[in-house]
């Protein structure tokens, strides 16, 4: 098991990364109560092994079921499981445990950051988008009506565990959608990580765990890094957005959940990179070699056909910040 | 004008106290666009004031006014206000300016706190209680049907400016209710301005603006050292709680609304300090000095005629610790 630290004053944290460890997590935790929040797919596949770890460590649990998907992240959702926490008399020492995919992480850190102004909050990333990037870095969030992730929170939880045995049972595009946030990390910070993805296309593709724990625990470090220096996105942290700006745009053009996030970016990616040729800001055997991977895990490298009117529109609504890869920072 | 320091690290602002400074904060609001939001009430005593003040500066203004009162620290009025945000395409540098009191504050804080993951704050509080207590310290909240504050954030203001000339129009019973926490500051921590309360009634009552710069200030400074101690209400800021153990209380069981949350702390004052008399942890001089105080400026000093297992239930029910003051710490 790696413990991977993020340096955050008195809001660091660890990240563990193993395989088989999500049983662990009953050592954890050490309060009398707490809540696990979860939804309806997650909760058939890990639920009962999480509450029983739990369980039997000697913590009392309240299981909180919200429906799968995209739609959870609303104002509707957020008062149930305020509701839930109420009914199950939680107070400021109660943890609420997250357990699934970036949905459930956005909506129980959210709600764990403003319950009481506040309680202990713990992630268990089962997605391979969640464990390399969502569950680290405090960002919370729900949806508003007019956009994603319009309001929230920047709030730490107190530890991340992330099972990389978890991801054997997802689904083979939502495992694409975590890789091409690896690859988007390898691009803008990890060389190594690069070349390991274009030589073990295989082992990457078949979910081998030393594959998966080394993309984890690097996209891990490479997120904690950048994190740690740049807390609330005033600057550095910007850098993860690559492929994030024309990404957003796809994502919002073609309806919110028709184009996977991680596809998304991943043609974020190859737009981003060949606007940075063409401004001369980096070599075209980079660009070259970056589309190549892209395709060889079978992302779209060409925007869709909407016009530049369209994408300029959405970019500009979307309250991002274009970001371009210029130089590695870690 | 009294500059205050509340000392927080990267999050340290200042309270500007003075009177008659209300229109110089168009020197301190340098953004391009800038919120206010605001009660029916407050804004038709200074709305225009400060939107001018501030337009005048050259900042675009958009005013959001809710209703008056409790009732506005609503879910609903929350999204009404995320509405207005939005549809002012708000950005993550277009500063909220509060302008009222504890309810705008709250609302509004948290408002701030939660858009975008955080947007520039400030605080202009209009009513004495705003001024000496909810304006410092970063609590903000709205309330959830089954508990007042239930839902918040803390998020620190980028300043305060706090103009006492706005509470001559501040009706008695308002006055009053501001009154009692700034004897509460008094007790805890400054046994001058005790005195002071003692031996200047009829200033602190005509509302002397010597008097109001006293209270202001000397509060605004407690507060601040101790938030600045322990901005999370992790051990000493509960000091600050003295009072409100049995106010909250007496709040709960007569029905939010019914009496002003100053009258109910200066009830649970009276309550606190005697039990801590019984406990031995207390002069009682010192209990009796207070006692007259408290009724030298009309506050009710026992308890209303509650069964003691009502009082209990309602203060379990509160989440709030009981907080007895045993020794002075400024």
């Amino acid at each position: 098991m790696e413990r991977i630290t993020v340096a955050l004053g008195d809001r660091s944290y660890p990240v563990y990364v193993g395989s088989g460890i999500i049983g662990k997590i009953g050592s954890l935790v050490e309060e009398r109560r707490a809540s696990i929040l979860t939804d309806e797919h997650v909760a058939t596949l890990f639920g009962e092994r999480v509450q029983k770890a739990i369980d039997t460590s000697g913590t009392q649990t309240h299981m909180i079921v919200v429906p799968p998907g995209e739609q959870s992240k609303q104002f509707s959702t957020l008062e149930h499981v305020y509701d839930e926490l109420l009914s199950f008399r939680s107070d400021r020492k109660t943890p609420l445990v997250a357990l699934g995919g970036g949905v459930i992480g956005d909506l129980g850190g959210f709600a764990a950051g403003t319950f009481l102004r506040g309680i202990p909050y713990i992630q268990v990333p089962t997605t391979l988008l969640a464990q390399v990037d969502s569950s680290v870095g405090g960002k919370t969030a729900v949806n508003h009506p007019l956009g994603k992730n319009l309001i929230g929170v920047f709030y730490q939880p107190r530890f991340v565990l992330a099972d990389v045995e978890t991801l054997s049972s997802l689904p083979e595009e939502e495992y694409l959608s975590g890789l091409a946030e690896v690859i988007k990390h390898a691009v803008i910070a990890d060389e190594e990580l690069f070349s390991y993805l274009e030589t073990h296309h295989n082992r990457v593709m078949s979910r081998d765990r030393d594959a998966l724990m080394k993309m984890v625990t690097t996209s891990v470090r490479i997120k904690s890094h950048v994190v740690s220096q740049d807390e609330r996105e005033a600057d550095l942290r910007r850098i993860l957005n690559f492929g994030h700006t024309f990404g957003h745009a796809i994502e919002r053009l073609s309806g919110f959940g028709t184009i996977r996030h991680g596809h998304a970016v991943a043609t974020g990616m190859a737009a981003a990179v060949r606007i940075s040729e063409k401004l001369g800001e980096i070599d075209s055997n980079d660009v070259a070699r970056i589309i190549t991977l892209l395709e060889a895990y079978r992302f779209q490298t060409e925007l869709p056909g909407y016009s530049n009117n369209d994408f300029v529109n959405a970019i500009t609504v979307s309250y991002t910040h274009l970001t371009l890869p210029t130089k590695r920072i870690v």
